[in-house]
């Protein structure tokens, strides 16, 4: 056969196959986004809109992927739990990595334009994937509450440095010199006193992220909690793959979309099924 | 600082990094694209559409990314080269793939529109993505000969099957069947015989697939090429980067789309450069 | 400097390290021990001289590297525990097993003339290691009772054929033609009616192989428990360090020899701290 | 079965195969050998005994793995090359390491009487072992250089400084600090000037380190070869290997220990079977 002679090269390919029974997180970043959102307007210092198609993105992604029960998104990254046993493509990380980046990637552009209608894409943005392996479930508790720490830190600090610039009048460089070397509860100051903004009143979404969660749906209530998802969606926050997978004879889950916090124990008492197998 | 006590999770992330001085290969696959043809009516055997829409993304990635230097492509996958000692993203593996895996995807969903202007996307299509390393360079001619190998075999088969289909009338079960057990040359008289084609008439891309090699552009004639460049591109053959290079004053290249044989020696000896550092 | 041009080569060196906060299993196996075994005169079906020069080398083993608190040897092979948060060698896999491999190697043969004072060596013996990673305390349990079963199967079967061989006067072929598609019970039965041998009542070294365990030495009574111990330990089985470590201010520990059932939950229990970290 | 519910754990062990057609480096370092040649009473600046006994068990291990067609040792480090094509364990790494540090580490314990008779082994010695690898030739030879200018550079300090010591009668600390600064020359001139040392006089195995290489025995010779090689042999410099492999039908090699340049062109040039395959 004409192709045989070259086959062998097929050898080089390695196994890559990721430690069984450890939780993968597997984390998005955007490419170059400082760029990207400037060249595409995004309102600061957070845009709700590229939040929402990130989260859309996110939660495309957990349809397709059922083994992910959990995600963490914040500003242009994501990131998702699979859970420890899963078998997706074998455990093989360079297939996993790359479905899933690409996959992200897809339903970013594909739904651009519902988030954004008045702006057209000007270039095709891009991510780059990881996936980290955690051997407990503190550990894995443990990044999501580091992501989510972050979260606060720079949302807090762009919050404040945006109020001086738009509101305040400062010019940038001007803005990191008034914040430099302040704490948590300076800026707190900063944004009530001069701008009568109280922090903790903004959007949780900006302050806390977002998490989507899976849940199991109870087997007898799946079309009515269905048609009342479908109601609910118009923040695209409920799927609607609870109906299809009954159908299937699975167990059926739709994925809740959050933004609360991920650092106390509440939220992991409240869905403790995330961690379990 | 609150962050700080959950920081530790970093450690979880461990280097990756590909073998110096090893040539890359990066090759994307269609997910699930059997799937995708079908809903989006591609032509069989070949959709010029869909063929121009993977070189348009293909060369989008090799203008990105100037350590790649050849690229072969075929029905839903293409095969990438990057230069033995490319530091690209200082040779992590995780980030390559999916960094790449992430703009080729982005810049199909994005050009999409222009190759199938009647066809709206009906959902976001993904790839996966792999790294192989070849330590020399014959290995690497054995690879990309393998590729091409592959296209000829299954692209003769397909013409035939689809033949006896389309303009034979056989069902799908038959068409198979009729091919069970014949070797090329068996194809090649079924096309001739039945139905008039001479197979090896038929246009080269089909027959060879894609390749895309980048060049030096000699440095005085920058200009004048980029101009005939310029009015050579409107079959998205030629990049625009020459002149962009030279202002940076870089050695300037661009990419050439040929459907040529890549298997023996010839190629190999007019694009020496290829293999070289 | 005259080496410098060449220092590039340590590039090439990648980082192996292993998984944070995961236990690791190190396991020793002879190489053609079955040859070495035959050149070397051992009884059969155990050579108790040879299993007490392998404890003896696991003993110095586990007295040079504090991390690991479990050991379990049986034939030619051994593995052994270190704990989860071992910062040993920065986790790097390669220093591991090759130092634990070479350690245990060269105790082996220094040790060789005190248990086999009448038989000389005849040529250096090796071993080959090996670590696989675990994430959670029931994985480590399963891999050491996994060992343990191992240890039952092949002595029992051991037993039964060389009492056909020795007693029974069978040739080596007819004695496996009998034990063919035997079940454990059979084999029993066959040791007790033809050669009045009750299997359980057999030396546990031989039916449960070795364990160590480290334990910690209450601080108040090291000096008087050193001693003891060094009264104990005619069959190697107690370790000198207990002293040396208070001295230091470190935790004092001593390593037991058992040869019990590691399957059940009650070794487990009674040593739990070894799980922990 | 009785283990068969614990062996998922087999799951855990995941594969570690180097990339084929890659060259293998692998090295060998004594693991706290300042200590050991304290304790053994090394002498100083350089130990024939040790050094013979370093040779001897480099031999032993290509006289057992016949893939390995080149050796290269100083003090207590010894680096050897297998061949780009070498199968050796399926490639896999850690049975290669393990399995090579074991065998050189038995060897050293098992002829150390035969070079320090008068000096019984305190206590059992270890190495460490790594493996390295190389695409191409020109890697391999400047590893080669790296080791030897390293053994120049070494030597001639250790030789320098001893020198001070032993004859001078300085403190080390002031040996040290006379040394502080010099470059090659000023040493070769303490040598010389106050010692009346000619550097390059001095026995090449100081100097230049051990080079094995293997080299084919034209077959007609074979038994002529031999016996000039037993004579030869005192200084263990030749293996009486080449008569087995005769027999065997396989091709003859022989192993010969020289104390010359690797650095420059001329030994590549002589022996350029080595990097072929």
């Amino acid at each position: 056969m004409a192709g045989s002679k070259f086959a062998y090269v097929k050898k080089f390919e390695l196994p890559d196959i990721l430690l069984p029974s450890t939780f993968m997180v597997f984390r998005l970043d955007g490419h170059s986004f400082h760029r990207f959102s400037d060249e595409h307007g995004f309102v600061k210092p957070n845009d709700l809109r590229a939040l929402q198609l990130m989260d859309h993105a996110a939660k495309s992604l957990m349809e397709e992927y059922k083994d992910i029960g959990l995600a963490f998104g914040e500003s242009d990254e994501y990131s998702f739990l699979l859970r420890k046993s899963t078998a997706l493509y074998n455990r093989r990380q360079a297939k996993i990595v790359s479905t899933l980046t690409s996959l992200f990637t897809s339903c970013y552009v594909f739904h651009w334009p519902r988030y954004f209608p008045d702006v057209p894409l000007r270039y095709p943005p891009s991510f780059d994937g990881r996936i980290v392996l955690y051997p407990s479930q503190q550990e894995v508790r443990d990044y999501f509450a580091w992501r989510q720490a972050d979260t606060h830190i720079n949302n807090l600090y762009n919050t404040a440095f945006w109020a001086l610039v738009q509101q305040g009048g400062l010019t940038t460089t001007d803005a990191h010199a008034v914040l430099r070397g302040t704490v948590s509860k300076d800026k707190h100051e900063i944004l009530f006193s001069r701008f009568g903004v109280n922090y903790d009143k903004l959007d949780p979404q900006y302050r806390k992220g977002s998490v989507f969660v899976r849940v199991k749906t109870a087997e007898e209530s799946v079309d009515e909690l269905s048609i009342r998802n479908d109601v609910a969606s118009t923040q695209a926050d409920v799927s609607g793959e609870a109906l299809k997978q009954k159908k299937k004879g699975k167990v059926a889950t739709q994925l809740e979309l959050l933004h609360c916090d991920i650092i106390r124990d509440e939220f992991w008492k409240k869905y403790d099924h995330i961690l379990k197998d």
